[in-house]
């Protein structure tokens, strides 16, 4: 988020149809709970195109880009590279750590789609489990998120957004986003 | 989770074939992040199949329930509703106030899948928006579990596991639940 060092997720592997909707969901949750970008693989056109969409309309700044080097994206990362995974590091035990890392250099968020290779849990800093059972990325991320930035993502503003949604205690109200209350 | 007043998730709407893996990661996280039941739509079998298979293999308890009258349980609910949406008031803002409710009375949780009637928006005593942005409802779902329970899901044991995953900082180490280190 805005002054501090980037956070950027990158999603490991994808099978376009099968993985469209959860590599969509990955990236907007990347960019509703504070990341600043999403690496997606190069044949997940579809979603990038759906998140990039979002983007336009309920503002920014998140950037999507698809890349075909993957793996070359997480060897050379220049900041630390934090692997989620049912197998690792219990998110409790590690997260101060990670915020302690993340306050000095860019972070990058790993998270697997298709099996992912070996030298990725030996090039992370941290292979970190969100709860050690197998549930959804999605959600991973998710908690991931909200915990890495202590709840401050949750008051992030968004800029050149066209629509606004405003919280109410029952039913919808979209607003210009000029129109802001 | 044991010993406090039960938190139920009931996934609203199902279409078979396009919403399977959403519905099946919505059970999975509710399993995985301290809910005590999933109650999903009875064309969402499959799901349910997956949702305890795992419950099987790695642990309990955790109830999945198919159930055609959907309606009826959320106006039925004898305790709080909350609906997840991003329309709904802030999470950071009545997450305190849940919490209280759920000390004193059963907790269902509604997540929306195809779209809601109007009526849930009435009924449900808090209508909650984990950011008021469009994301998904399993990361919105994940995030509103950690902070309803505060993170003590965590912490949780598992009975009757086949297996147990064991969090390393490198690398899989899973063992038969009865050899737990």
């Amino acid at each position: 988020m805005h002054e501090e060092p980037e956070v950027a997720v990158l999603r490991f592997g994808h099978r376009p149809g099968r993985d469209d909707r959860m590599t969509t969901h990955v990236g907007l949750t990347a960019r509703a709970l504070g990341a600043d970008r999403v690496l997606l693989p190069d044949n997940a056109g579809q979603s990038a195109e759906t998140i990039r969409d979002i983007t336009d309309r309920f503002g920014g700044p998140f950037e999507v880009e698809l890349r075909e080097d993957q793996k070359a994206v997480v060897r050379d990362w220049e900041g630390t590279v934090v692997h989620l995974t049912m197998y690792g590091e219990r998110v409790q035990d590690v997260e101060s750590e990670v915020r302690e890392a993340h306050a000095d250099e860019p972070l990058l968020i790993v998270v697997g789609g298709e099996k992912v290779p070996w030298e990725l849990y030996e090039r992370a800093e941290f292979n970190v489990g969100v709860t050690n059972q197998p549930h959804s990325e999605v959600a991973g991320l998710a908690v991931f998120l909200d915990r890495l930035f202590d709840g401050r993502e949750l008051d992030r503003e968004w800029a050149d957004a066209d629509r606004q949604v405003l919280p109410q205690a029952t039913g919808k109200k979209v607003v210009d986003a000029d129109d802001e209350a």
